[in-house]
Protein backbone atom coordinates (compact mmCIF):
# COMPACT_ATOMS: atom_id res chain seq x y z
CA UNK A 1 0.00 0.00 0.00
CA UNK A 2 1.04 3.52 -0.42
CA UNK A 3 2.29 5.64 2.00
CA UNK A 4 0.44 9.37 2.85
CA UNK A 5 1.90 12.80 3.33
CA UNK A 6 0.29 15.89 4.88
CA UNK A 7 1.94 18.48 4.38
CA UNK A 8 1.48 22.05 6.06
CA UNK A 9 2.50 25.34 5.86
CA UNK A 10 4.14 25.33 9.76
CA UNK A 11 3.86 27.95 11.70
CA UNK A 12 5.90 29.82 14.77
CA UNK A 13 2.67 29.15 17.17
CA UNK A 14 3.50 25.23 18.13
CA UNK A 15 -0.36 24.67 18.93
CA UNK A 16 -0.95 25.41 15.06
CA UNK A 17 1.16 22.70 14.37
CA UNK A 18 0.11 20.09 16.75
CA UNK A 19 -3.13 20.83 15.26
CA UNK A 20 -1.98 19.33 12.15
CA UNK A 21 -0.18 16.47 14.18
CA UNK A 22 -3.59 15.63 15.55
CA UNK A 23 -5.57 15.95 12.60
CA UNK A 24 -2.98 13.20 10.76
CA UNK A 25 -3.79 10.89 13.99
CA UNK A 26 -7.29 11.52 13.06
CA UNK A 27 -6.99 10.62 9.10
CA UNK A 28 -4.98 7.55 10.79
CA UNK A 29 -8.10 6.55 12.64
CA UNK A 30 -10.06 6.77 9.95
CA UNK A 31 -11.70 2.94 9.47
CA UNK A 32 -10.25 1.10 6.55
CA UNK A 33 -7.98 3.72 5.09
CA UNK A 34 -5.51 2.17 2.30
CA UNK A 35 -1.95 3.68 3.26
CA UNK A 36 0.41 2.00 5.24
CA UNK A 37 1.76 4.70 6.95
CA UNK A 38 0.13 8.24 7.69
CA UNK A 39 2.89 11.21 8.52
CA UNK A 40 3.02 15.21 8.83
CA UNK A 41 5.70 17.36 6.98
CA UNK A 42 6.02 21.37 6.50
CA UNK A 43 7.32 23.44 4.17
CA UNK A 44 9.08 25.66 6.85
CA UNK A 45 9.04 26.89 10.26
CA UNK A 46 8.39 23.05 11.06
CA UNK A 47 9.73 20.10 11.07
CA UNK A 48 9.85 17.25 9.67
CA UNK A 49 10.75 19.12 6.37
CA UNK A 50 9.05 17.76 3.26
CA UNK A 51 12.36 15.98 2.34
CA UNK A 52 12.99 14.79 5.54
CA UNK A 53 8.90 13.63 5.71
CA UNK A 54 9.86 11.76 2.43
CA UNK A 55 12.57 10.17 3.63
CA UNK A 56 11.75 8.82 6.59
CA UNK A 57 8.54 7.16 5.29
CA UNK A 58 11.05 5.74 2.29
CA UNK A 59 13.41 4.33 5.18
CA UNK A 60 10.34 2.46 6.94
CA UNK A 61 10.17 1.25 3.41
CA UNK A 62 7.96 3.26 1.34
CA UNK A 63 8.39 3.05 -2.41
CA UNK A 64 4.85 5.14 -2.60
CA UNK A 65 4.06 7.93 -1.40
CA UNK A 66 0.92 10.45 -1.87
CA UNK A 67 1.88 13.71 -0.99
CA UNK A 68 -0.90 15.95 -0.36
CA UNK A 69 -0.45 19.99 0.26
CA UNK A 70 -3.28 20.84 3.10
CA UNK A 71 -3.07 24.28 2.07
CA UNK A 72 -6.48 26.52 1.21
CA UNK A 73 -5.02 28.60 -1.77
CA UNK A 74 -3.40 27.91 -5.01
CA UNK A 75 -0.46 30.32 -4.25
CA UNK A 76 2.84 29.76 -4.70
CA UNK A 77 4.13 27.26 -1.94
CA UNK A 78 1.28 24.54 -3.67
CA UNK A 79 2.71 25.52 -7.23
CA UNK A 80 6.12 25.97 -6.77
CA UNK A 81 7.82 25.32 -3.52
CA UNK A 82 5.98 22.15 -2.89
CA UNK A 83 6.84 20.50 -5.92
CA UNK A 84 10.50 22.00 -5.44
CA UNK A 85 10.62 20.38 -2.31
CA UNK A 86 9.37 16.94 -3.69
CA UNK A 87 12.03 17.11 -6.57
CA UNK A 88 14.74 17.61 -4.23
CA UNK A 89 13.95 14.37 -2.18
CA UNK A 90 13.32 12.33 -5.91
CA UNK A 91 16.54 13.04 -6.87
CA UNK A 92 18.24 11.39 -4.09
CA UNK A 93 15.62 8.32 -3.93
CA UNK A 94 14.98 7.46 -7.47
CA UNK A 95 12.99 4.50 -6.54
CA UNK A 96 10.24 6.13 -4.25
CA UNK A 97 7.37 7.25 -6.50
CA UNK A 98 5.57 10.35 -5.09
CA UNK A 99 2.14 11.84 -6.53
CA UNK A 100 1.21 15.10 -5.42
CA UNK A 101 -2.76 15.32 -5.45
CA UNK A 102 -4.52 19.00 -5.46
CA UNK A 103 -4.00 20.91 -2.53
CA UNK A 104 -7.05 21.11 -0.05
CA UNK A 105 -8.64 24.03 -1.86
CA UNK A 106 -9.08 22.35 -5.18
CA UNK A 107 -10.36 18.96 -3.47
CA UNK A 108 -13.15 17.09 -4.89
CA UNK A 109 -13.92 16.35 -2.20
CA UNK A 110 -13.93 19.33 0.11
CA UNK A 111 -17.69 20.95 -0.55
CA UNK A 112 -19.47 17.70 0.80
CA UNK A 113 -16.83 18.09 3.16
CA UNK A 114 -17.95 21.71 4.22
CA UNK A 115 -21.63 21.07 4.16
CA UNK A 116 -21.08 17.94 6.46
CA UNK A 117 -19.52 20.29 8.92
CA UNK A 118 -21.83 22.60 8.87
CA UNK A 119 -25.06 20.42 10.20
CA UNK B 1 -33.92 26.67 5.49
CA UNK B 2 -30.99 28.29 6.90
CA UNK B 3 -28.46 30.25 4.91
CA UNK B 4 -24.30 29.62 5.17
CA UNK B 5 -21.89 31.95 5.33
CA UNK B 6 -18.18 30.92 4.28
CA UNK B 7 -15.58 33.01 6.19
CA UNK B 8 -12.24 33.16 4.27
CA UNK B 9 -9.29 35.10 5.71
CA UNK B 10 -8.94 37.10 2.48
CA UNK B 11 -6.02 37.61 0.64
CA UNK B 12 -4.01 40.59 -1.45
CA UNK B 13 -3.95 38.01 -4.03
CA UNK B 14 -7.46 38.18 -5.91
CA UNK B 15 -7.13 34.51 -7.41
CA UNK B 16 -6.92 33.37 -4.00
CA UNK B 17 -10.60 35.46 -3.02
CA UNK B 18 -11.67 33.93 -5.84
CA UNK B 19 -10.99 30.46 -5.63
CA UNK B 20 -12.80 31.01 -2.34
CA UNK B 21 -15.99 32.30 -4.31
CA UNK B 22 -15.62 29.52 -6.80
CA UNK B 23 -15.64 26.93 -3.69
CA UNK B 24 -19.16 28.72 -2.77
CA UNK B 25 -20.06 28.21 -6.45
CA UNK B 26 -19.15 24.34 -5.79
CA UNK B 27 -20.74 23.74 -2.03
CA UNK B 28 -24.29 25.11 -4.03
CA UNK B 29 -24.37 23.66 -6.89
CA UNK B 30 -24.12 20.08 -4.28
CA UNK B 31 -27.14 17.98 -4.84
CA UNK B 32 -29.46 18.35 -1.51
CA UNK B 33 -27.77 20.76 0.30
CA UNK B 34 -30.27 22.38 3.37
CA UNK B 35 -29.46 26.22 2.61
CA UNK B 36 -31.61 28.55 1.03
CA UNK B 37 -28.30 30.62 0.31
CA UNK B 38 -24.79 30.10 0.13
CA UNK B 39 -22.07 33.20 0.28
CA UNK B 40 -19.22 33.67 1.22
CA UNK B 41 -17.07 37.06 3.11
CA UNK B 42 -14.09 37.72 4.12
CA UNK B 43 -12.36 38.71 7.63
CA UNK B 44 -9.91 41.41 6.10
CA UNK B 45 -8.46 42.38 2.59
CA UNK B 46 -11.60 41.08 0.49
CA UNK B 47 -15.15 42.09 0.77
CA UNK B 48 -17.63 41.76 1.39
CA UNK B 49 -16.77 42.04 5.62
CA UNK B 50 -18.17 39.84 7.89
CA UNK B 51 -21.38 41.56 8.89
CA UNK B 52 -21.32 42.86 5.54
CA UNK B 53 -22.08 39.18 4.61
CA UNK B 54 -24.30 38.38 7.20
CA UNK B 55 -26.46 41.35 6.56
CA UNK B 56 -26.42 40.50 3.06
CA UNK B 57 -28.43 36.96 3.93
CA UNK B 58 -30.18 38.96 6.08
CA UNK B 59 -31.56 41.56 3.70
CA UNK B 60 -32.63 38.02 1.41
CA UNK B 61 -34.67 37.26 4.33
CA UNK B 62 -32.60 34.72 6.16
CA UNK B 63 -33.40 34.85 10.10
CA UNK B 64 -30.62 31.44 10.92
CA UNK B 65 -27.38 31.59 9.67
CA UNK B 66 -24.69 29.03 9.91
CA UNK B 67 -21.40 30.72 10.07
CA UNK B 68 -18.23 28.40 8.67
CA UNK B 69 -15.10 29.61 9.51
CA UNK B 70 -12.46 28.24 6.30
CA UNK B 71 -9.90 28.34 8.07
CA UNK B 72 -7.14 25.74 8.90
CA UNK B 73 -5.92 26.67 12.31
CA UNK B 74 -7.11 27.89 15.66
CA UNK B 75 -5.38 31.27 15.82
CA UNK B 76 -6.50 34.20 17.19
CA UNK B 77 -8.86 34.72 13.76
CA UNK B 78 -10.69 31.94 14.53
CA UNK B 79 -11.08 32.16 18.31
CA UNK B 80 -11.70 36.28 18.57
CA UNK B 81 -11.68 37.79 15.30
CA UNK B 82 -14.83 36.12 13.81
CA UNK B 83 -17.06 35.74 16.88
CA UNK B 84 -16.28 39.72 17.31
CA UNK B 85 -17.17 40.11 13.77
CA UNK B 86 -20.53 37.97 14.19
CA UNK B 87 -21.08 39.90 17.65
CA UNK B 88 -21.10 43.22 15.52
CA UNK B 89 -24.02 42.10 13.19
CA UNK B 90 -26.13 40.39 15.92
CA UNK B 91 -26.00 44.19 18.35
CA UNK B 92 -27.36 45.54 14.99
CA UNK B 93 -29.71 42.70 14.24
CA UNK B 94 -31.17 40.38 17.15
CA UNK B 95 -33.87 38.91 15.10
CA UNK B 96 -31.31 36.76 13.59
CA UNK B 97 -29.88 33.39 14.66
CA UNK B 98 -26.17 33.08 13.87
CA UNK B 99 -24.60 29.90 15.06
CA UNK B 100 -20.78 29.41 14.52
CA UNK B 101 -19.03 25.91 13.70
CA UNK B 102 -15.82 24.47 14.21
CA UNK B 103 -13.21 25.61 11.29
CA UNK B 104 -12.51 23.40 8.88
CA UNK B 105 -9.31 22.60 10.41
CA UNK B 106 -11.23 20.55 13.32
CA UNK B 107 -14.26 19.91 11.45
CA UNK B 108 -14.97 16.45 11.72
CA UNK B 109 -15.84 15.84 8.55
CA UNK B 110 -11.96 17.08 7.37
CA UNK B 111 -9.94 13.85 8.10
CA UNK B 112 -12.16 11.47 5.69
CA UNK B 113 -12.23 14.29 3.33
CA UNK B 114 -8.42 13.84 3.47
CA UNK B 115 -8.38 10.16 2.33
CA UNK B 116 -11.08 10.73 -0.51
CA UNK B 117 -8.64 13.56 -2.13
CA UNK B 118 -5.66 11.11 -1.74
CA UNK B 119 -7.23 8.65 -3.41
Amino acid sequence: MPSLLIIAHGSRRAASNDEVRQLADQVRSQPDHAYDHIETAFLELAEPSIPQGLAALASRGATEIVAFPYFLAAGTHVAQDIPEAIAEFSATHPAVTVRLTPHLGASATLPAAILGVAE
